[in-house]
């Protein structure tokens, strides 16, 4: 029924001298956890994955967020098994996505890799200037199918933002009653946005960091933010600030507190692009990444081959088990 | 992992002589509280800060309601340990926030420095037209957490009020389940303000202090009242009133009748200007004050020592344990 | 802490010989009540007031409904205290009022003038063109606080309507559950009222009344019709009806069928015209009045005396105990 | 209303160093505690009553337990306000007492004395034989009361201990679930305890110490052992252990791992043996006490005089806030 | 605060060639199981633990179930921090306990132990003519924990069997509704069985692991049959069987079906009889053990050496994942 063994088997993390940047990634032990968060984010941060509390997370929600249009380029990738496999064999620290693929597949992967249930979403037909993504599944469906923690999209500064902050709060609530780890996508969209600088500009991914940290997020997803000549339209002052894009992403993980952070890929880039991105992140102290795109649009062994140098250069930051 | 012992350290409230304005401040024993919200209350009023009857509280939302963008002033503002532990050194009566602070922080410091959890809010990149602040939390989360009261942001005359006071009657009934006091934001906004003299105006801050007390608001937190050339715009007799600072205050206080008024601090502003407008305050009636930027927007020292004076000019307003 | 004695301390009603419009108000014994809606109507009709099977109700839900500004003219009357005072030594059949001055007041009254809770409300500062009035409290909360009946904001005709009626018909089943009476202000509002003669029309206040028997209003509170130019833009054939105001309203009070009427006070007007229209309500089949600014916006002892002749009037209306 | 100033007026527990049975006290950090439970009971433990970590409870259910037989002794011990007062005066930890007893009185002590909300109970009329005391209040009940802690009698080895097992887990979630702490009254009780050595016996205190532990108690009240004769009945090794009193209750303390432990006092015994006692069970561990009959059948005076002697006690077994 | 590193540190198992009996041993991937359930017990059986489809659990209830008598052996093992050190260090699948040792010391061990909640139990001082476990826990609190599975007692042939069926099929419910694995204590109990060949019997124990199998058990718990003389009461052909211990074994495995089978250690024995009891269960199909008094009543060198052991031969019964 499956493929040959894993073919990322590097031994388990040995645990090197802490780096510098180390220091800014929260410890477990601080972070006020119940024992079933602690229990479930330990899998996910020592073990599965690349382990010594770092995270490298394997997305598959695309297929509802963009549609069918992301698989052109790697048509291997339209079924989702595709990434169940890439998950496993590349030893990711947990795959991402909705019920059905959840339903469907999971079954086949139950166990040997941790499930992240994503429980909102939207398609990209609409326009984004009144972003909002519903319900598709529960913290409940969560717990009933083993999943580690839950996936939540959070709009930052669209218009609909009440009916997302209602929305999310039941979700927290529920997974506190759990003990369920929350993980929170946070975008910025909206027109207002746009008029701010864009959703891609350090004040918008700077406030929704925050903004996670504030709704009770135990992990946020984060843009890396980009600096262009719409920065001029943010508030003052991040309106003249010029950050190196180091120094930026370094705001963003401060900003985000308590809340570990999670580097999101984005659109494929080449391999030195991506590994640069990954290593200027986890010395800004994030906790790890969550990289759709970059992975399975890559055929499956070139796909293996950067995780494989992934794992390699997590170890680099790798802790004791807190 | 503390820092060193709480620098104001004041003896507890000597009971001074009741000065002219302190009569009108209501007892706790005329307000038909139920036991646990007196309870509570009292903790708020006389075991923790400034006691007497007072109430110094430190908010720290504006992380989620203006961004990290508040920050800037005081770098070390952006860690939310900053305000806890200016909380529990300056011996505030408590500190008010959203749920993820709570859970991320508050363990380290449960019972050292009371907690008001605040359960709605909003980002300030949508515009204020139609200002709705959404579910953060839930009275349950208070209670779980041990807090001894909770914060609800009422935004008075704003197009979206219905959704408001809808969403408002349900805490308040849980609150009232719970027996947990329920401090009401009470901010006056949304374009049919601006039109008939601003959310500063007294028509408009007057007004909102009066819904809060018809919500049912045990506490109403209010900003001091702004004259302006804006007030033409107010219905009569608003449009002529010409009161002093201190008599458009009073006035205030007398319209939020049996519910406790704490005074808003808004912007940083100078000593000896946020000094005069607490006493101010406090000879209309007030029963405390709620300052966030002007204190955390100072570097600790400064912060502890504003502090202290604020301690001492509240034990000019003390009253036996009611 | 009491005023001295009511002021108003007429014998328990006698009972007169049936007046001719004495016979259009319904029967108790023929409404269908639940035992505990006739247990708690019959405190507020036999009990407490008048007396006689008729209700005389103060109402304060103005500072919500239009804010302080109505409490200019009598500066006592800002504090709900007046009110209750009046209501309790003016021999009112019960005092009408919201959640939060219910909560901090009444236990100084409780069993003293009965409670009639109102659930919703709105603020005057937004446009009446989609009026809605939000819940502020709920049965249960009448139940809990002891009180005789519920009233409940109806906005007839308003875009909002739909959202309205969904919002009642949770109301009136919990309070057929927990046989509390109903009381609904039945207001005709919105633009359409406008293009169609307006609020105060035959035509909107006659259908407001069939509204609120049709959603099942044990009382209907609605406004005296006033004829007017407007009234060519009603429907035929209310555009050519050209009713006297007492036929006019003696049409309502038929329209409202089996739910008994109270008429509203409006804004304040001199003694004579206040004591014809009240004759001219109750000769016509209402069952009693609801004034506030009448009442309360004049100084105590001109309220207590007009209430005198109220009561006066009204044992001219008295029926045996049904 | 309240009688003269607090008769125990001694400062603030001084912090002495640590004596060799303090080590035995577990700390509250490692206790696993949500910031609920352990904001509560750092109310108990530091900042009412002696302080420094140990508490001194005045239980008042007797009344309920035993009669009003146990109020001869001392017939001002017939009004609960005696209780009351006597523990706001003595500066005592909490009081103890049911539902009725709270709602009647604690509204006039709310916020002076922590509350301890005993939800079940019986009589002593039917004899012991099946002991289960049933359900008399809720965690519910103890949050809208302000309480800070549950109080629940287990009856370890009662034919009925299905029954008990089964009630106690449900008051245990809802007290997870609210973040109460939970004082575990655990007493052997039935014919089969009877058989194995009797209710006092070691075997029975220490395994009704380790089922509390087991149960999820945060506290646990045990009586001190007495070795008798009948403890040869005991199963091996219980029947020959024959400890000292001291080790047997240290032994007590050990089974009941980071469960802190409560001493019973028990009926009335004289001053020194009452100090002896007290002196013996803080050596072995114990937190505190709670003493009723010991404390409210002697006069009011000498009461608050024993009781100053246990404050000055249990000042020599203080710590640092945990 | 933790003992050096766990001295049990085995390489992950190979796969050895299947021995004859591994063929009995059900395989997951025919058991029908939901992916919740499916990813739990891979944790146990293949991530925890020996591996390779097999388990060792620790039991420490038995603190309930027969008091602190048990720990006397092993003074050291009194302290609950004891078996979980035990467990962690010698790399057990899990560890099995009720809810108070869960909340009070999991926090501590949390993801580095996987947890079995136990969710029913009684002490050993009633006779256990009428057995019955009563609920100390629920599935919703083992969700909350992290557990990856509950454990729950059946006493089959009780009096009171009737409520435990009762019991036992709520939990079960939720058990498949949250996707959790449920562990059947079975276990023969009450007169009935007495006179019919007593509760170690193969009529009994058969009787029971088929009762378990009936009753949704997934993993069932059984004690090793024991041949007597009382056999001759069991009903036939019971009463003339004669199997030999082993035979008698395989049949109460094949019995089971399609619940995993996990032999029960009761009192303590010898490390040669000990091992050779196990090597008969796996032999005869069991998937595991689930040792206590036989491990912990050890002192934890000899603790640590005998798991050793157990590992090694575990090894030889290991299957790839499935």
């Amino acid at each position: 029924m499956s493929e040959p063994a894993a073919a990322v088997t590097s031994t388990p993390s040995p645990i090197s001298p802490a780096s510098p940047a180390r220091r800014m990634r929260p410890r477990l032990s601080d972070l006020g956890l119940s024992p079933g968060k602690l229990t479930r984010l330990k899998r996910l941060l020592y073990d599965h994955g690349p382990g010594g509390g770092t995270i490298l997370v394997l997305p598959i929600d695309q297929g509802l967020e963009h549609g069918p249009i992301d698989f052109f380029d790697n048509p291997d990738a339209l079924d989702p098994g595709y990434q169940y496999r890439l998950a496993r064999d590349g030893r990711f620290s947990a795959i991402a996505l909705h019920i059905g693929l959840a339903e469907k597949y999971y079954h086949e992967y139950a166990g040997d890799v941790p499930l992240i249930l994503k429980l909102n979403g939207k398609t990209s037909i609409p326009p984004d200037a009144e972003a909002f993504s519903a319900l598709t599944g529960t913290v409940e469906d969560a717990v009933r199918l083993g999943a580690d923690a839950v996936g939540y999209t959070v709009y930052v500064g669209s218009p609909a933002q009440d009916r997302d902050f209602d929305q999310f709060h039941r979700v927290r609530a529920d997974a506190d009653r759990f003990g369920m780890p929350v993980i929170v996508w946070a975008y910025p969209r909206g027109e207002s946005v746009g008029k701010k600088g864009g959703k891609e500009s350090l004040y918008a991914v700077d406030y929704a960091a925050r903004v996670a940290l504030e709704l009770g997020a135990d992990i946020v997803k984060v843009n890396y933010p980009v600096h262009s000549e719409k920065d001029q339209q943010s508030p003052a002052p991040y309106n003249t600030l010029n950050l190196s894009p180091e120094a930026a992403f370094h705001k963003v993980v401060t900003s985000a507190g308590r809340s570990l952070v999670l580097v999101s890929g984005g659109e494929k880039v080449g391999d030195r692009e991506l590994l640069a991105k990954v290593r200027a992140s986890m010395d800004a102290g994030a906790t790890g990444i969550i990289f759709g795109r970059n992975l399975w649009q890559r055929p499956r062994d070139q796909a293996l081959a950067i995780t494989r140098e992934l794992h390699a250069m997590f170890r680099e930051y790798a802790e004791p088990r807190g």
